[in-house]
Parts: structure tokens; sequence; C-alpha cells
């Protein structure tokens, strides 16, 4: 059973092992709101993970120690079970399905782990462990459903109640529930006062259906970018906390989501992963009774590939009207190029893109498109310049 | 004269007001050397310059502060003391150029100062700030060549002696010298066997050139992205402190500075602007004598545009191979995009754009160029594919 005095116990074995987090005041993220940031994608692998897996092999006996442990993970847990596993001075042996991210599968290795990759997704590489362990033995860590685990998941709310002592509300990202059970019922059992929130992403709502079915939910399918809370079926231990200790769980959408991330590295310079960032993007997008409150949002991890940042980034420009995209149908003779590319300029925009293509089976023979990708302002700017090029004549495909 | 003193003064002055930021400890960024960064990216304002600009404005007199003051910047100076004036609860008027990013200038707006904007380039609005200054009075406060806020800033150095007292060297961004004067001056005073170095960008070494040739340097030109240390000549307080406390300035290409901003995104979650990532990418690229040693990286800023940002991200995944170009010349005929398309899928590579053009007046008329973009895993993974191509009968066009 979970204790306050297990998570002490952890907070004291985790000393000098992972970093206590530094918690950064937000201002202007949410306006009428005192939101700080507890930012554990600054954390030694880039997110919160270690933690747990840390002070649960710490807890092993050393006969247990003796034969490694083995994981399963595409992601954060890998690499928190193998640095951790590293600093107590034991094997690790972890599956990883062959789909996962070539950066993360080095990330692993570089910490000293075995890795075994499996061709599959997440299930086929967990049955391989199952298997492996069966026939090996060791001591099989589980991402969340896990006391230990939980345990040291739950010394982030000492933290966060030391920093911030007098703290209205938290919200947590929910994935299996590990981090929300352990930091619910350190903080419910020192401040009973102080509101839990859990965030989960639309496409990978368990907790809030297993909450709302009173049983553990099972979605069929996965439907998010933000990996490190895509799980299917809460953890029974993690379901039973938040059924006591958890407030309220609520759900952000992928735009929602992205458009943290891209607020996050503008306002904060902080790189936040998807599941890192769905607290946040749960009190920017309302979702919540936050106003005039003192909140602390935990962005659990950082660990997002940059050519999704890149995407997110892209998006998040385009969500804003700061990155703006246009065609224009106009007819293939000289000088045409040269008046729109003159309305842009004087208007301020910067154009990054230029794209002339024949026109199709609608159009004049003679015409053409023209499609123009530039630096706007907001989405005022663009409409203004979309004005200003109808108004010289020109015909605007919308979408 | 900037004593110790004005430094502990400057850090007492500053309790409260900006952040005691964060010393994180870099794993794996360079080894053979213990590094540490000082994130000063997290600082309030996305940068130290609010430092020097407090303690400054809290230094006048009330007379002074009536008149309230004047400041010139494109970049993170306008913030600063844009935010130091409004904590202070006095007036500021500050003149930023018409190029400067909108989203800077609305940054400065947001923080209740009075922006004046001028047409043309950082030297037509400290003209203007001039002009003003001359008619109505009111302080105006340097960028860098002001003792105050040469003290301000030295707070830096203060705090990281307390953080982390066995110290090696430090790393110090050079633009006008005012953060790499008040650091060396803090730390050569309590620890004199701890090395300064300097970090300059290659486009904008006057401070190296000053101390070279004995006496301060003007540039000509400018030639760098890190807009927040370029600075064409340095101040006459901050050149004398740099040739007593700095015991070395070495300088980093503008290629660098974009690896080691993609790292800091990488690997330690942190977002860089260009001059924030100097300091970085001089120890990364092994410009200093830092084997075995204990270092500290100031990490000066993180006030980048994420439009910039992305086209950096982008570049250092060219640099790195995990994003490959490829233009094949092939004859326009059935099957081909197929064919190379499998090839390239088989290898494992992930296709993100396919352009697909007639040839020039060197190819077949019935040639055609294929220009592919694809995530690659590395520089070897990109050649394997080069020639499995290549083997398979097709030309590819070098660059």
């Amino acid at each position: 059973m979970l204790t306050l005095d297990r998570i002490y116990q952890a907070a004291h074995t985790l000393k000098g092992i992972v970093r206590e987090t530094d918690l950064i005041r937000s201002q202007g993220i949410v306006p009428g709101c005192d939101l700080y940031l507890k930012a554990e994608n600054l954390q030694i692998t880039g997110s919160f993970k270690v933690r747990g897996a840390y002070f649960k092999i710490s807890s092993l006996s050393d006969d247990e120690k003796k034969k490694g442990v083995i994981a399963c993970s595409a992601g954060n847990h890998a690499q928190g079970v193998a640095l951790a596993a590293e600093r107590a001075g034991i094997n690790a042996t972890i599956f990883i399905p062959s789909v996962a991210p070539i950066s993360k599968i080095e990330a692993t290795r570089r910490m000293g782990a075995n890795v075994v990759l499996i061709d599959g997704v997440y299930d086929d590489a967990y049955d391989a462990a199952m298997a492996y362990q069966e026939e090996n033995g060791g001591v099989f860590v589980h991402p969340f459903d896990d006391i230990d685990v939980i345990a040291g998941q739950g010394t982030i709310g000492l933290e966060i109640l030391t920093q911030l002592p007098n703290l209205d509300a938290v919200i947590v990202p929910i994935g299996g529930g590990g981090l929300v059970a352990g930091v619910a019922f350190a903080i419910k059992m020192l401040n009973p006062t102080c509101k839990i929130y859990g965030a989960e992403a639309v496409g990978a709502d368990s907790m809030q259906c297993s909450i709302n079915d009173k049983r553990r939910a099972c979605l069929e399918n996965l439907a998010t970018f933000a990996d490190g809370i895509a799980v299917k079926t809460p953890g029974v231990i993690t379901f039973d906390l938040c059924e006591k200790y958890v407030d309220d769980i609520v759900c952000v959408t992928d735009d929602e989501i992205a458009t943290a991330i891209l607020t996050l590295m503008e306002q904060q310079k902080l790189v936040a992963e998807g599941a890192g960032a769905v607290a946040v993007a749960a009190a920017m997008f309302s979702k919540l009774p936050l106003d005039g409150k003192r909140i602390c949002a935990i962005v659990s991890g950082g660990n997002i590939d940059v050519n999704i940042l890149s995407r997110v980034i892209n998006r998040g420009l385009l969500t804003t009207g700061r990155l703006s995209e246009l065609t224009i149908e106009m007819l293939d003779k000289p000088g045409q190029l040269k008046e729109v590319s003159t309305i842009i300029a004087d208007l301020g925009a910067n154009v990054t893109k230029v794209m002339h293509n024949p026109g199709g089976e609608n159009t004049d023979i003679i015409g053409c498109y023209l499609h123009i990708s530039m630096e706007t302002r907001n989405r005022n700017h663009f409409l203004e310049i979309k004005q200003a090029i109808k108004n010289a004549g020109y015909l605007i495909i919308e979408d």
C-alpha cells in the first residue's frame, strides 16, 4: 500500500541521483491565474520517469539485483530504467518495438542498457519481455502500475509543496497514471485542500473513461501525437488512487497540445514533448476553474523528435496566423508576379516560398496558379493582404 | 569604479525581482569535461539583461526616476529595461529600429514601455534616442558600458560560485562586453584561479580584435545570425575590464552556433538564441582547453524568433545527416518513381517531400529531375541510400 512514508523514503533515496527540478513562474501564458511550471523536462533523461525507476530498482533485494531488471518501452520509461540501472550498477534488458524513433533507441543504449529490438508495436515487445523473464528471471519494472514506481513519481509532489507551499491546484498529465497517482497522494496527504487535476489527450482518454465508468476502460485505438501518454488501459493501482485523490480530469486536443508546445518554447524557452505539454494546454484553453488561483502545471518531459517539433512549430505558426499560405489564380503573362509581390512587400509581409504552376482543367489555358507562403504578423495582417490582392483584381482560391 | 561591494549590492537589490536561474549539469554534450549550464534563458524576459537594467534604474535618484529612462535596442535590452522600469514603477521610452522583429516590439510594449519605432537600423534609433534625451531629459540606460549595468550582470558570477564552488572555468558570451566584464570581475575577485573565457561569433569579433590590438576596434560589418552579440565596438569600461580579467577569447562560426542551439534543444530541452549558444558552441567545438575540467557555460538568453529556430533545426538536421536531400535525373516514364521510392523505403528512410520537374537544357527531352527530401538516421545512412539508387542505374546529380 502506498504511504507518505514510502514517498519520503523515495525522496531520500533519489537525493543526488535525480535533479530537484526548477519551479518556474510563468507570466502571461494563462491570464488571470498565477501559473508555475514544474520543469521535469529538465530532469536527467529528459523526463520524470527516472524517479520511479530508480526507486523501484533501489528497493530490490540483493538477489533480485543480481538478476538484473527487465523493461518494455518505446520511450521515456526505457531511458529512465536504463539510467537508473546504470546508476545502481545492475544490468537492464529493455525491449523496444522496432517502430520506436532511432534517437530514443540510441539514447537507451548509450545509458548502458542491453536493448532488444522487437519487430512490431508495444504489445509485441511486451510479449517478448514476458517470455524473456519466464526464461531468465529478473524483475520486470512496470512503467506505472507499481507502488515503488508510484512512490518515486510522488517525490515531485513533495518538491512542489516545498517550492511553493500555498498552492491552490496542481495539473498533472495522465498516461497510465503513475505520475498523477503519486503526486495526488503526496499532496492530498499534506495539503488536502489543494486540488489535483489530471490532463489527458482527447485521443487517449483511458483514465477519464475509467473514472466515468467506475471501472478500468480499455481503448481500442489511440489517436494522439503525445506518445508519452498514449496508454490503452490505466493500471489497477493507479486507477484506484485516481478515483480517491484526483478531483477532475480534462482532455485536450492535439492542436491545443501543439499550441502549448509552441507557447512553452516562445514564452518559457522550454522544450516540452506532447505529453509534457498537456497540463499547460489544459490551463491555456480554460478547461479548469483556475481564475485567481495559484496553480502548478507539471511539464513532465521534453523528449520530442526534432522533426516532429519542426512540424509542431509550423502548425502553430499557421494556426496563429504568423505563417500564411495563399493560392492565386492568374493569367500567365508578364508583370503579374511582380504586382502581387509588390502588394505583399508594401504591407510588410515576408515571402518565404513561391510556387508557380500551370492551371488545371477549370482555368483558362493560359491561366496559372501562384502559391505563396509568407511570414505575417497575425491573422488580421494576412486578411489585409488577401483583401489588397483581391482589390487589385486577382482571384484568390479559398481552401 | 566597479567593486565587489557594488555587485553584492546589486545581488541584494535584485532579490525577488529576477530569478536565481538554475545551474544545470549537462551530460554528454562535451565528452571529457564536466559541463554545467547557467540557464539565463530561463530568466524573466528570456535573457540576463534585466539584471543590469533593474540595478541601474534602482540606483537612480528620485529626481532622475521622475523623468523616466530612455533606451535604444532591437532586442533583449529593450525588454530588460521595459520590465525593470515597470517593476520600479517609472516610465521608460524605448527606441526600436523598425527592422526589429514584430515579436520583440510587441513584447516590449506588453511590459508597459513607451515604444518609439524609428525607420532604419540601430544607429538611426540611437540618434533618435539621443535627440529625445536632449529635448526631454531622462537617463539613458546603456546596454553595456555602465558600471551599474555591469554590476547587475556580475550577480550571475556570484550565483555561479554559490551553486558550484569548485569550478575551473566559466565561458561567457561577448557582445558589448557587459556580461563578461561583470562575471569576470566577480569571479576573479573571489576565486582568482578560475579561468574566464569569452566567446564571440566569427562575424562579430570586436572584443577579440580589440584585445589583440590593445585598443577598441570598430568592425565595419557584422555577419552573424546571433543578433544579441552583434556589436561593432566594445565599451570603454567593458574593454578595460576584459583586458584585465578575461583569460582568453575564442570565436565560433554561425554553423557551430546553430549546431549548439540544436544540441541544447535535443539534449537539454532548452531554447537558446544565437548569442545564448556561443559559449556552449565554444565548448562543443573544442576551442578551449577544457579536458578533465569542471566548466560553466552561460546560456545568456533564449529570445529567438521561431521562424529562425525552424530554419536552425532544419540546417542542423541537414548538417548531421538526419535530413537529406537528393536530386535524381531520370527518364520521364512510368514506374521510375515507384522504383526509387521502394529503394528508399526498404532502407528505412522516411520521405518528407518530393518534387518532379522537367529536365533542363542538358538532359534528354524526355528526361526529368526528381528532388527528394527524406528523414535519415545519419550521414552514412544517406550514403547507403544514394549508393543503392546508383546501383539501380540512376544518375544522381551532385551539388
